[in-house]
């Protein structure tokens, strides 16, 4: 996964035409401020363990969330960050499923739609942290199904 | 090179803090309208043919400006695009020279300076060719010193 962390003042959006692989949604617009926004591209490694890789990610988010002091999140799908995709629908799961343990960690939480074409604005603070890029890779070994002795 | 091409309502732009690499510049804040911004990452692999790699990125840049029917381009360099940068040296030469053929092109140009960390604000429109990345590689052979007959 790579991912592209912006200390936004505001990042708003409107979906405004599907592609083959839209998710169905009725969040086609948002609008958040003074929030970390989190540009993701879903990779191909990522389909190996998707649940580690959504937990490698979770803990980046609340990491930079934690030294910004910001409480609000947007999850915004960005494909342009890789050139080696993972499948849409390993990519959708885990964009859904970071959004869901960022609010289970009670973020406030905005998950833009994946697989529309979206008008966006945004606005980076400019302070040395407020644009990073991170290479998120699972946080824990999958669970081998058998285990051969040694 | 990697690049990332947003048509966008506006760019908007203020340099606040140099970094190590920084370039020196009076041209320290910055806005266009109706433009299409040019992300611009400049790679390693750029480094063996520069000269080759400005005159792609240029094409490409004239291409998608043709279509869009704009004639106002930002350059802004964007280092979180790759994991495989080039020296600062070279992204600088490569960054101004793009500026400078698309001035030769008359197109109005806005380069955002290199190496400092930058406040901005983009609004992308979102129609399906509002958002294009790509690789571009160098556009001609360097040429050999020394050629051998064969
Ligand atoms: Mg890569």
């Amino acid at each position: 996964m790579r991912m592209l962390l912006i200390h936004s003042d505001y990042l708003e959006f409107e979906a405004k035409q599907k592609t083959k692989i839209a998710e169905e949604t009725d969040v086609l617009k948002g609008k958040m401020e003074e929030c970390l926004t989190a540009f993701i591209a879903v990779e191909r490694d990522d389909e190996e363990n998707p649940e580690g890789v959504v937990k490698g990610a979770v803990e980046e988010i609340e990491k930079v969330a934690g030294q910004l002091k910001v409480n609000n999140i947007v999850v915004y799908p960005y494909a342009h960050l890789s050139s080696d995709l993972s499948s849409p629908e390993v990519a959708k799961e885990v964009l859904k499923s970071i959004e869901e343990e960022l609010k289970n960690k009670n973020y406030n939480v905005l998950r833009a739609p994946f697989g529309w074409y979206k008008a966006f604005k945004v606005s980076c603070k400019g302070h040395p942290l407020s644009e990073l890029s991170r290479k998120i890779v699972a946080k824990e070994e999958k669970e081998e199904k058998e285990k051969t002795p040694s």
